[in-house]
């Protein structure tokens, strides 16, 4: 008989409860995972309150450090007991959309190779990381060692924060010398203000409402913040930039209002790099646009995984490069996991990111 | 006193004349042009009709072809009597936007150096092309020689519709192998059509109803056409392409749904490289967007200018890799400009393109 | 006891010989491919004269079509009896190399993932296509269906001569209306000529001496050739291109006369793209570098695989953007390898690349 | 009669002296800077040996930082009073260089618009910046204002050695988590150990001997450097990397032997990104270059020009992102010009860079 494990499940819309069920099997490529830490996602708050569906049963969760508990047969170069953290998103690095570059949209499972989304798994399409155990997919691709001497709260922030809000100004192509916006700091925002100032930018304007997150965005590298209750954005920061605009406008909410006001402050010839999961359709305001000649572009980005990203993301926490500790403030049992839900889905008492240990 | 010329001068709403203007003046830095050959663009057409603002007197137009009559104190490298073309896009090539490598946006004029469109001078903030003479600003950046022995109507699309067609592509950034969906056949879209197969798209799938252009696009390279008449292109281009998508879909019309239907055959982390003018804000559909998540970007491209660019242009067409001489299929003397402007105007004689001669 | 089957095998410097072999084993993640086309390649003259250092036994060849005779445990997404191809180069899809776009220095085994030539594994380090049967690594990440109705020798150059021919001019990263010298037409040289073309080149110069080997290079897409037995290649060039120089140079054989005179040819800011195996030292003249001031690069690229490269590059001889059916120019059985070998080493009759069939 | 100057002007091999001069005479399209302080360069120093031919009687230097005196008829956009820098390239903004985007060998007085070095003009090709009065030609494009508080010795770095030093880690590419190596610490290599940092690159390391090197190397972003008295660089690297190597190496002396090493420490994949001025031939050895099949790359980059760079640099600088300020280690009057040639050239006394002021 299998053993069992705790587990955090959606049940139905508006409930996601700590239950019993069994250890994962694993396969070939797989690898079990004991899970040391984890956290809980903004994307896990879409989940509970019925806005992004997932199967009735399915383990939530996608954000991983953990043991290697046990390879697949087919498993080399992993070992089991050494520390890991694998990606929010487990490229299986042999389909069509990983060899063309695109591993985030890995449909491995399908005819040509690409789904939108296909690379998100954990506490998506199959059991996630809130849990006692987890069975990771192509492990050879995805299990990123941690260094010596990191601890796992060090790392919880690589899997997806970390790396989605650094692919903000990645897919941004930040120059040395470019003015950006950073709609939002939450903790995705932040990370892509950190990510502003790691690629060059020498004048980072963060925009919220919140005095610990505007605090926090002036720590990761925001050399201006924005109170948008204070003043309306769009003209703080034409003002700021003396009527120029930025040259990359990085949108980490998912809201109408935030991708409208990142579009009006670009430059001519600007980006926008969208990180936002959006919930309705969006509208493209004319004038904004420049009716299409302005040679503006918007890019959106799905957090990038693997485990090559994943050493990338440890080694500017572990050069000191980034200091992402502040974005812990709380701290679980796995067992108290329906609290931190409560606390995080109501962003009660300035809560930025959760640690939940098994 | 001035000598005169004859130019087609936008009067108002509805009115472009022919009419009798002084012979442009010209600075240190700017050419004069004796015009031997120059069209009508479908922008051309918005501004007769009141649909894209300029001043009252403006003389219209922005594809000169002709030879240099009188070169200011300070351009170099230049000689009077020389057979040249100019971009519809002049940038100065000193400006910020210059300098950034985005010269369609060049805001010489302006505090920072960036203009929404600022590139685009001729037949829009300056006098135009559709005349007897046209002052060229910033003649050494903009006027490009034309080979010996090659025709007016040869390089006539250089300037603006085969610029702008070919760089809906290159934005796009096909690669070799890539699958691309071109929506709508006009001279823009058909350019776009034979820029693809340019540049190594392996299916090009092109979508009009009317016969002669869906014939036409076979003749840029189209390897499929979809008449949106007889089928839905979205369904369309599915089945052709297996339910894959494409990696890059070309917009080359400007409206809502060339737009929305451009973005739904794209396949994850797909390009929508949009070159149409547009004339209202625009939808984003949630689903045909992934909800922001799936790697997909929108890229707005204005024609590029400058005489590297037309250069380029004219090497497309001299070595025989591209052949527009089909897209002229009316002449008419500048004498008739008003005639050509209705029969362009409203489409009819399976007009493509005309050629207009002093 | 197991089957055996025929195979090409190192012996020696100087000897290749047909002798019989186990058919492989394999493992599971591999597929067991029944040869029923491949070829000889020049690196497998080198590995005959001893000038690339093979084991012993190996089987030589890295050019498979086939079709699909047993797939391992762990393979998804493909069937018994698919004909299918593989390129030269077996990225795994889940090394460090790969998720860092760099499959073709796939260190899978290493301790850092990256390993210089690491990802070309057929009749280097692993038995090769030379025989009845080959055991292929990684089969999810590298083999590509074959399309209906397509030959074998039609897809015959895809694995080595074409992907790499076509990753000169990819490397080179030529753009529309660029100018662009290849050195050398032989098979790969006549695949970077044709690349050249797919790409956008205006002006493309093939440089070789052999009457058939520059007719070939035209039907390939080059607009001048020089002979350089009848002028110094380096003065013809410049000559062409009216003292200009090219944007981008492609070596495609391999010696230091060759690449110095693709740095010579080179305008301010052009690149090198190198395709060549050099065998000695290469020495980089200081007035053609500019003293290392002229902007220049020189890029070198190993034959890129994998299923999804493949599946490109048979899209680009289906859709006939590319015709490499002259390439082929003698036949042979399996049995016959030691005289294909003999003429193809010895360049006899006119030889481009021969067809061997098991 | 022409008003007079004092300049250091090359009067034959081991000899640049100081003299009187007529103040510039300018055309339509210049600017007349009185320069407030300057400096002098590894290159002047190669000029001042007889290594650089340069025209005798030409006026040295590169670097200035000044205030417009006087503008041409032809400028707009700019006026006198302001304080200005120009960089130690000028671009013309109108050349077919600048045109493709490589503004750094502009021919503009060419026929091709393409020559080797042709954007390095002052000390080169026209009277230089080591004088009280410069002629900058194509003002418009070169003279970038300098923000108000700021001293003339923090942006003195910027028209070359901070332009050059960046250019080598963004012509390497530099990504997030990248691993660089920089070979030699002198004003360059700072640059460039500090564009490394301000890339994302999260292990960098610096070579050089002298202790004051090293020591500022860590100033700038090094984490680890090597004294390559105390061990072979190559070794050092490799031991550091763990046997992996570098993604981007940094040759930044112009030797054979930091060339050599820089090749031999680069992954598979890697990028040389090379800013020395070499004297000799350079020697690529054939292991280091894996025989052209390692897809490694070597590019050159000369220091990028224009107002745009220039402003760029500067606010580099007052975003307080990177601190030059230790740079300057000496101080002179132009008087004392020959004074300061003597102990640059000799590099005595610990001396990185010296500011003149006239």
């Amino acid at each position: 008989m299998a053993q069992k494990m705790k587990a955090a499940i959606f049940v139905e819309k508006g409930r996601i409860v700590l239950d019993e069920k069994p250890i994962p099997e694993i396969g070939p490529l797989d690898a079990l995972i004991r899970i040391t830490t984890t956290t809980i996602c903004g994307t896990d708050v879409h989940i509970l309150k019925g806005e992004y569906p997932v199967a009735k049963g399915l383990t939530i969760g996608h954000e991983p450090v953990g043991i290697i508990e046990k390879l697949g047969s087919g498993v080399k170069g992993l070992k089991e007991g050494q520390r890991v953290i694998a990606g929010a998103i487990t490229p299986s690095g042999w389909s069509t959309a990983c060899l063309c570059g695109c591993g985030a949209q890995d449909g491995a499972g399908t005819k040509h190779g690409f789904k939108a989304m296909g690379g998100w798994r954990f506490g998506n399409t199959i059991d996630g990381a809130q849990a006692e155990y987890l069975c990771v997919p192509d492990a050879m691709a995805n299990l990123a060692p941690i260094d010596e001497g990191v601890t796992d709260e060090q790392v919880l922030m690589c899997p997806d924060i970390m790396s989605t809000g650094l692919s903000g100004a990645e897919t941004g192509q930040i120059r040395i010398g470019d003015c950006v916006a950073v709609f939002a700091q939450g903790p995705i925002g932040l990370c892509a203000t950190a990510g502003a100032k790691l690629m060059g930018a020498t004048k980072i304007i963060a925009v919220d409402t919140f005095p610990a997150r505007l605090d926090m965005a002036r720590r990761m590298g925001a050399d201006v913040v924005v109170d948008y209750r204070a003043e309306n954005p769009v003209d703080a920061i034409m003002r700021i930039t003396d009527g120029r605009g930025v040259d990359v406008a990085i949108e980490a909410l998912g809201t109408q209002t935030t991708f409208e006001a990142a579009l009006r402050v670009l430059r001519p010839g600007g980006v926008l790099s969208s990180l936002g999961v959006y919930s309705s359709d969006l509208t493209i305001p004319l004038d904004a646009f420049s009716a299409g000649l302005g040679d503006k572009s918007i890019r959106t980005t799905l957090c990038p995984g693997g485990k090559e990203r994943m050493r990338r993301m440890q080694d500017v926490i572990s050069s000191g490069r980034v200091d992402l500790s502040g974005l812990v403030t709380h701290r679980f049992k796995l067992d108290q996991i329906e609290e931190a839900y409560d606390l995080f889905a109501n962003q009660r008492d300035g809560v930025l990111k959760v640690a939940i240990t098994p």
